[in-house]
């Protein structure tokens, strides 16, 4: 693809030559000449300087360090999004159900779904048009897949579990388990039925091995363009907001609401039956204790320092109620000296 | 169900009228006229006034204030899930291995047991009356599965691993992988063989993509009604005791020994080698890495502030052992003054 | 076994009788006489004295006061390693396809290799001398595996993830799912395609439900003999150096790079972008938020004290930035008391 494709088809303003034809993509420092690349983060703009690139995608203020064909974006991480799209489509795969796989006699699969190899869909589920359902995966009874669902692999979906259209969801997820419902009974664990189950709305994308409970009574939702990376942990009845993004390893316990557009990164703990509004940030390795009803940034997560001045700090927590103590005494004996002046 | 049917069969006291007939459950806020719901959490009192719920599960001091039939029970969530249980029974489900599943010649399946779809279970295997192996389950070799248990799908069981009655697995769980045990030799890592197994007693739960190691020399052990949730963690040679519960993201280290009756709130982390006592309640995002020799409630969860508070007492941490310094020579000048006067 | 042979098959000194047959192994407190066990952490040298074993491969100082016959070693963990694969020799499995795997047409499958019950193969793969493919394992399209590689079972390799050989990779790994690459546009997520894979060295293992992002476009690399237990998290485009450990529920964000002969404890979190230079030890439960350049220890986990004194101290650190305030007032007070006598 030449630059002058590459760029009408971006719809993206570009500057430097077209005689070179871009045959494959490749960060800033590994791009050869016939390599498209991009600069996003700033952080990585003295390697634009030295690429050799045949062409990148950049912001308008860094077209004149580029010593490249330049393709100017006002978010070139977006347009870098749509030219790996055009130049590493994914592969066609053809719909059809695999020998192998195992499909309940009342299963609904659209003819231009895909079933692959060794997947087992249970009784009353329907699978939407265009829908993948990738290998190995489980859907136990009345699960309803959207249309142009990608099921990776190795997924599994609980009973009447619900995922809108263009849902993608990797290998290893769980959706729709039981909820973790006890009530203590006589000294002994007696459980709780979950008799909910969840809905994902549309373009949601679930991580790797994420697990997100089946609701005790009503459902765990996620509303549309909810993302979440691998190993989150959404407990029963949480309900998430539209275009909310979740880092890996974070865990929500059962009942809390998440706004819109919130963003959690990574390895963060929400506790349970909290409300979180909109457009709030948590930093990583952040405990949310308390619901937050004004958006910003919030954290409390603790850099780790080197292992003696840490030690050091952990002596002096604990020598701190005395600390305050200490202040206050002298508070006292500099008053009563005043006094007594 | 009428009322007074339901009442009898859970064995509570009821007031009110017996008119209507429950065909489902609800919560206290979306439940209609043919519905039962219930009040277990204080916090949602409010609810209850305006509930429109024909009947409600409650204790004794919300009676007064019910607008609706009432149910009265001590324990209201036990009560509740006995109640579900009646009204939403689990599907019963045939015995019998679906002709998808692949079993080892050696393997012993109860008649009375079910095997479902892409199942796979490995030579020396026994599985129990009542059992059921969900969709997409692997048995290594020679794992004996109690009565009654639910593998639910998707689940793992390495060599020799065994499971008690009425044990429930959720999805994606592996017990019996190898623990973490290595020996650095020579500048290489050495594996160390794993030879003990996993051994789970009677009436457990082991949540979604659990992971619960094989001992290294003996067995890891749960005790009888051990309740795990999802993503937790446990590493080789741990043992836990009966009737204690432990919530989502939470890693045990190896060799640690937890007590009865323990309650273990989301993603704490508990170091190896350590004896935690019957009784312990340990809160959210906490990190052990003492034993507990006293039953009672601990923790070191920091919860999250606003960014710029958080920041500025970040910097206070960091200067604190100054502080120490400062509080010092205040208190050596005022006693040297002191001394001079 | 006699001591003397195991003695000599191990390369290690022994002290003692040679009368007694080795038939198995235990752990110090409950081994018999035909038991052989070992004593490597100093912490258990107490259970030494009272052992019943036959043997006891030990370090040097602790002869003098070993009851049994002695092996003497002074790696003792490794000297055991070696004992036990001598002792508890890995089940021979026989080469060969399970009628219910499913291998695509274009996979290559050397004669040598094992591919076990209900595996999915893609087409492209290219599995190697002596490697075994677990039951219930998914091979996404043109997957490498080396030499004498074993997936346990249910694995997940994306496309094209490469594993050097005898790479150990435990039940429910997940390695080349798509990395978390997501542009915000017009109030949308996009999805950014991830076109890189995994690339993973010889003699890595990689822990049960562990998840090893693709690269976002170069790959996400493990160098050789590095070992994850399970659930940890490895973002896209991170590199880790040979021979780094890593436990439990660690979570890496993306690009960031972990130098050589790391350890990092249980459920640290490590942010992006940084680097982690060779032989840097993390304890656990620690955020690393900053890179770090020198060898050594470094940690922030805080551990959990009685809720009472916690609560007191959280109270505590809310009042700090006062503190300051305070001495600041006090020092001032104190100078000018100073100036004026």
């Amino acid at each position: 693809m030449r630059i002058s494709e590459l760029a009408e088809a971006l719809d993206l303003e570009w500057h430097g030559d077209d005689d070179c034809e871009i045959r494959g993509v490749a960060t800033l420092t590994s791009a050869g000449p016939d390599n498209l690349t991009f600069l996003a983060n700033p952080r990585y703009r003295d390697q634009l300087a030295t690429t050799r690139a045949g062409a990148v995608i950049l912001p308008p203020e860094a077209v004149e360090i580029c010593p490249a064909a330049a393709l100017v974006s006002t978010n070139p991480y977006a347009s870098w999004a749509r030219a790996l799209a055009l130049l590493r489509p994914e592969r066609d795969r053809p719909a059809g159900i695999h020998p192998s796989a195992s499909i309940a006699d009342s299963a609904e699969i659209d003819p231009t779904a895909r079933v692959e190899a060794q997947a087992a869909i249970g009784p009353g589920c329907r699978i939407g048009p265009g829908a993948t359902i990738g290998p190995g995966s489980v859907l136990d009874n009345d699960v309803e897949i959207g249309a142009d669902c990608r099921l990776i692999a190795r997924v599994y979906l609980g009973p009447g579990v619900r995922l809108g259209s263009r849902v993608i969801v990797h290998p290893g997820a769980v959706i729709g388990a039981d909820g973790f419902g006890l009530a203590m009974d006589s000294g002994r664990w007696l459980k709780v039925p979950q008799v909910g189950s969840v809905r994902i709305g549309d373009d949601c994308e679930i991580g790797a091995n994420t697990t997100i409970d089946r609701g005790a009574v009503e459902d765990t939702v996620l509303e549309e363009d909810v993302r979440l990376d691998n190993q989150v942990q959404i407990a029963h009845n949480v309900q998430i907001g539209a275009h909310t993004a979740i880092a890996g390893c974070v865990g929500i316990a059962g009942s809390t609401r998440i706004g819109r557009y919130c963003m959690i990164a990574g390895a963060c703990g929400i506790a349970g039956h909290l409300e979180i509004c909109d457009r709030v940030v948590i930093t990583a390795m952040s405990t949310v204790l308390d619901s937050i009803t004004e958006p910003g940034q919030y954290g409390s997560g603790v850099p780790a320092r080197g292992q003696r001045p840490w030690q050091r700090l952990l002596v002096r927590l604990g020598q701190l109620d005395q600390l305050f103590g200490r202040v206050r005494a002298l508070e006292r004996t500099g008053s009563s000296r005043d006094n007594n002046q």
